[in-house]
């Protein structure tokens, strides 16, 4: 065996072991019974303490090395030397870590998870603050140990995001930031309403199932390599690309919220189930990274999911499935209600013009106190007045301000951006599709969604890891990563159903 | 730490390892998509090389061999030096295995697991032959190694039934079988059939579901601590005691197929809820063998659930369930319908009665091609023979013959008497029970489960493997395990129900 083949073998071997992680952690969300959680744990952590281990071993740092002069020589093929280039890139990081830290790490996270739980439910802010600043602290260590030029957030950025930085960030999200609060002011000078509660009657459960399992069937989501289930928060987890687990939730009197969250999570099973079997437990065989996912659940959930020709496809699929509810809507109706634009508190509920407003000021947050300007006891009244800027809305309290969301108390500090990105890269995909699909609104029309379909795996998803998500998107788009192709379609969208100069 | 605690530290990790796997076998069983299946191989074998690696290292051996010195010295306590008996067996016995001896095994029976399925389908037991002469084979290897003082069945029979002979369970089965075949004999002179035909109408599966699950939790199974699914074949699995998962399968037409696997899991389920927790991983807090696992089931499914007190209590609750479809049903009929005895060729299929018979038929056989004394090549011929001596039928073709069980294709031999021991070991607790609870009949007619089901847990659950079942049975019941207590309340029950002299 080569060297490169016993380092394919060990990858394998630790993917295999990861992917039980990956079951572990869906079965947890979905059918683990109240009482099982503390085996769970203990499950989890062996299976990920065990990975990391036999990770940053020395034999996977030993065949690194060696293959140093394989790839001098030009002795790997491209495949070859991306999944080496990806692994030496993972290794390193992981090693640049002490255990202690890492262990120090998780328990921080446990602990700091169970406050904000309780910090959220009291909506006091108080009692999780010493926990995030712990938090801060560490992932200022995790930071300095992985090593940036500009700026400390970068090397946070960079986990989720490799290759991303705040200064590629920082002009996208500012031309972004500036026409999202002017659209959202021309829209809240309209005083138009789209009357969603029109839509508000009692959709059975077991009917949403059925709809919303032919929608992601008709996506091309292969339910043999797949399955749908319910959790209190959508995802998409299990095994790619041959078991691809995605969750949703359902409320029976608004069924459009539990379908666009299936559309999302169809999304990123899609692209779980793109990648190549072959390089299963390689590099070439996994996602770029969280931008890039989350650039494939927008695709499906709002550009095609939110858009006109697809209510033209799917009206008439909904009211045979809700048959005696739903014979009076129309499409423009629902076509509306899918698309109301509305400030909110809440980011998990905001609309497609206002989300990335809650992305941005998490952002301007989160570089804030990596850099030290701000300090973790004011970030009550700094998200408070931010919100009072970009959206024109006060929380009347924590809960419903800086303390909504999971990610600080998991030490997720330069996960957000992604969610933007997701939003940008989608829509600068989608502009390329539509010049080589010029059929696709009638093809969506049609129900035809396998030509969208391809065109996505023939153009990211079968690539795994092959380019960073930068030259990704120059290579399908013929342009670096901006925020243009996003304006142009908000701009353009909203614009018409709000009947803008 | 102390050298025992550190052995009980190891077993504690090796159980969270062992513990995926009964996470991992659930999910493929149950939810796992089909194409899932390639992935999970690699992950079940993954973890079960890792289990079986870590217990049989040199560590625990040291740990064994320097607490023999403790033990000498009597410095144990009684759950400690069980602890410390029961790990030495299981290292032993697993240490006599060599590594490519247990890689060809587990070779095989994959092999022959694929290759039964097909032989199955086309009813042609050619096909499968040559795979389970090579288990045979193999088995004969497996019991040299762990030796054997009488007969070589025995090492097999001492790996699900540690501690059970051949010359125990002669003379229990031979008592059993001759007043059976007497008995079936008389059942099948009166000519009187129970008209279950009256029972076959359309019962709503998602009704069968809560009407199941109330009879579970009424016999006292914690669903906080527990699941009930759906799969090909019912079984218990999952992680006891906090997160124990059993599955049915339901039959639109036959309400009582699905109500009795699931009276029968919920009896393996409460031996697993009842271990003690401070003892996970452990010994201690493991159960004997599949013998008393089997006498739990059997005790919920037949000595209660087919029993007329459990009617009297169920009837009016089924009536709740399955309101418009069996209002006009009584207690009796369904009490009738739940024990016809008709001698069938199917094992999975049959009575109360015929049950045994088919155990004692493949022991018979399996003892026999052990010792060398018939050829495999004859095992159907010998099969049919059989059956037409014991229950008066001949198998038309060895799918519904020789080759109807998955138990041989796993190398599962020595495993079969389990399941009649489970209803002798069953109705000797129960008689012990009886004597205990002198008000059970008119409990459980109440509806009153939780004292039996105390009764189970403090006299046999709660000591984990603190005594060999022989020894659990003299101390619970008096007696040594005898087919005397089945005997009586079988020839008791059917004599009555039959009008039999």
């Amino acid at each position: 065996m080569t060297t490169y083949e016993t380092l394919i073998k060990r990858l394998k071997e630790l993917h295999v072991l990861g992917s039980i992680g990956g079951i572990l952690s869906w079965d947890q969300e979905t059918m683990m019974p109240l009482r099982g959680g503390e085996m769970r744990a203990e499950q989890v952590a062996m299976i990920s303490s065990m990975s990391h281990e036999r990770f940053v071993s020395s034999e996977v740092g030993d065949l690194l090395e060696k293959l140093k002069e394989a790839e001098g020589r030009g002795e790997l093929d491209e495949e070859q030397a991306v999944n080496v280039r990806e692994t030496r890139r993972s290794y390193e990081r992981d090693k640049k870590l002490p255990t202690d830290l890492v262990e120090e790490l998780a328990r921080t996270r446990s602990i700091a998870q169970q406050k904000w739980i309780e910090a959220r439910k009291e909506s006091n802010f108080k009692m999780f603050q010493p926990l995030l600043e712990k938090t801060i602290s560490l992932k200022k260590q995790v930071a300095e140990l992985y090593g940036y030029e500009d700026d400390i957030y970068d090397a946070l950025l960079d986990t989720y995001e490799p290759g991303m930085t705040v200064a590629q960030l920082d002009p996208m999200f500012a031309e972004l930031r500036g026409r999202t609060v002017k659209l959202v002011e021309a829209i809240a000078g309209t005083r138009k309403t789209f009357g969603v509660a029109g839509l508000k009657r009692s959709y059975p459960l077991t009917r949403q199932a059925s709809f919303e399992r032919e929608i992601a069937e008709a996506f091309g989501f292969d339910f043999k390599a797949g399955r749908l289930d319910l959790s209190a928060h959508p995802f998409c987890g299990g095994n790619a690309p041959h078991d691809v687990r995605m969750t949703t939730r359902r409320d029976e009197h608004d069924p459009l919220s539990s379908l666009f969250s299936v559309m999302h999570e169809t999304g990123h099973g899609l692209y779980g189930q793109g990648l190549e079997a072959k390089h299963s437990g390689t590099p070439m065989g996994s996602s770029i990274s969280l931008g890039i996912h989350e650039s494939q659940s927008r695709t499906w959930e709002n550009l095609v999911g939110r858009g006109r020709p697809f209510w033209t496809y799917a009206l008439p699929r909904f009211k045979a499935h809700f048959a005696g509810i739903s014979d009076d809507l129309n499409s423009e109706e629902v076509y509306f209600a899918a698309n109301e634009v509305k400030p909110s508190l809440i980011r998990v509920e905001a609309d497609e013009v206002t989300y990335n407003l809650h992305i941005i000021l998490r952002f301007e947050i989160e570089r804030d106190f990596m850099n030290g300007r701000v300090e973790v006891r004011d970030l009550p009244e700094i998200w408070n007045t931010r919100m009072q800027e970009y959206l024109g809305l006060t929380p009347p309290n924590d809960a419903l301000g800086v303390l909504q969301d999971v990610h600080w108390s998991m030490g997720g500090i330069g996960y957000f951006p992604t969610y933007t990105l997701g939003n940008l890269y989608g829509a600068q995909f989608f502009e390329a599709a539509r010049k080589a699909l010029p059929e696709l609104d009638s093809q969506i029309e049609r129900g035809e969604f396998l030509p969208l379909r391809e065109w996505l795996r023939e153009n990211i998803h079968c690539h795994g890891k092959r380019f960073r998500a930068t030259d990704l998107i120059q290579r399908v788009t013929g342009k670096p990563p901006t925020s243009e192709a996003f304006l142009t379609y908000m701009e353009t969208k909203f614009g018409e159903l709000y009947g803008l100069g």
